[in-house]
């Protein structure tokens, strides 16, 4: 049994940690956005996969679901007494990732191998992949304008109204090697709860899943978990990028943006109303808890998640 | 009154720091080596300059001269998990320098500008400059071959042997504007108790000290203070390096170092025997107390080395 999971940030490193709780090391395989990723202060951010690397190395920061536990924040002070930007949180801990990150790509190793590298010295089984080893820019186009990602999610916290999204580099770069080979290997694909818009998207973009979807085996099942629940996100800017798109937030809202490539979808048990809708989209529906607040509600919905396309493990 | 100091790393800082508890701010500059600087993970580094400000501010690590005080290592901690090199120590609070440093430079801002910036904002009164804005590479030529300077330096202790020395870049660098325009109006020079191969030296050459002197007016006095004690260097290779460039090491040696240059030489009172030799080669010599273990020892040895040159303060 193979299992692809597409995650983003928080959600995602979520849901992929809950699979990784059931699924052998040989049976998961991770593919990260890395259109969030970004140069600050001369290295190379990677926030969503740090965020999964981190969650699934048991190092994450449990109450932001983003960042180091323990963590120290000596460095970025020191920058901003002396007139560097604060806005990006940058502790100490997680500092070390960026600066051997940034080290290994300026000679020259692929950011593949940095991960799988970086994944076994945190003692991370599974396999954990960036979408590319070529740089993929998301860029955000807003009423000021278009933004760079983190300038628009993180400095400027969402607040200017959403137009749409780009990709930058997204045409010319290619899947990583082993994320193409995975996906084309999968018998299931796991789109975690992650932000539909800017997410997820790059990662189905990046590796053809959309709008012409990899010739995944007859049978083969791609499911989705909505990361909308009772019309909001649970956390980020998803539900309110809807609303600026003119779309209600909503799981079947989302059932709509992965309508043709998902099989099966799992909303919130909040919005069970939904579910003749979702399954009218030619897609099989289960309703159960999706929110994640504790390491055992991540194992609970991966295992249904899994029951629900049929893998026994 | 206008005083120039040129400084490396620990001993020159100790010195600096002396002279700026006497001299009002408007009458000391101390230009800093900037051989030593390098790459380190993408960031820019500047040890002798930081060592020199973090001394100037009252920030330095009191047991090691270099580094901060009251420093953590979480992000160096990390890199070095991950398969970084740690060689290097890179504290955190000091990472957050280097990484402001090379926001700056990478926005296209001067080394100058950035160290009078980062001066203000911790507080220093007294002028600070690079020796140049432009790279100056020290490389060291060794029985193991050349060798940049950290790498040899920090990497590898100090232990291959040395055979001379080459400073890359210096043929075309500039002196810093500011720090041309310092010495050009400067009524004396302090060459700090500092490395004279690899710390003093390439200051020199860039501020074309020698081999042709600038045209300090007449009686314009260059006082050196001998880093040589009773043979020994306080810290770091001097010594060695003499040693191994089959010259004795010496205050004496240290004076022919410098001859043609500097009209007065200090040196610590156990070499006392040495002064004839030290007038003999055409330079006025102080003996006293040259080893600063205290703050007070710097003040005292700063004010001794003003007043054998004439300055009143």
């Amino acid at each position: 049994m193979k299992i692809v999971a597409l995650a983003g940030g928080v959600g995602g490193a979520k849901l992929a940690h809950g699979l990784a709780q059931i699924l052998k090391p040989e049976e998961l395989t991770v593919i990260v956005n890395t259109g969030d990723d970004f140069e600050h202060y001369g290295l190379y951010i990677c926030p969503d996969l740090d965020t999964v690397c981190y969650t699934l190395a048991g190092l994450a920061n449990p109450e932001t679901g983003w960042g180091r536990a323990d963590e120290s924040w000596n460095a970025i002070e020191n920058a901003s007494k002396l007139g560097g930007p604060a806005w990006f949180k940058l502790g100490d801990r997680d500092l070390g990732t960026h600066l051997e990150r940034t080290r290994r790509l300026k000679a020259g190793d692929s950011l593949s191998q940095i991960t799988q590298d970086f994944c076994k010295a945190w003692g991370i089984q599974h396999t954990v992949l960036p979408m590319s080893d070529q740089p993929i820019r998301t860029m955000v186009d807003t009423d000021e304008g278009e933004l760079a990602f983190q300038e628009y999610f993180v400095h400027r916290r969402c607040e200017p109204r959403v137009k749409g999204f780009r990709f930058e580099g997204a045409d010319e770069a290619e899947p990583a090697a082993k994320a193409r080979e995975a996906v084309e290997s999968a018998d299931a694909v796991v789109i975690c709860p992650s932000n539909p818009w800017v997410s997820v998207d790059p990662v189905l973009k990046i590796l053809s899943l959309t709008p012409t979807p990899l010739p995944l085996g007859e049978g083969n099942r791609v499911v989705a978990i909505s990361p909308i629940i009772g019309g909001e996100a649970i956390k980020g800017p998803a539900a309110k990028m809807y609303r600026e798109l003119r779309i209600e937030p909503s799981a079947l809202a989302v059932a709509k943006h992965y309508q043709g490539l998902v099989t099966h979808f799992v909303m919130d048990t909040i919005d069970s109303q939904l579910i003749e809708s979702v399954r009218g989209l030619n897609m099989q529906a289960l309703v159960t808890n999706t929110l994640m607040k504790s390491h055992v509600d991540r194992k609970q919905l991966a295992s249904e998640v899994l029951q629900f396309i049929g893998v026994t493990v």
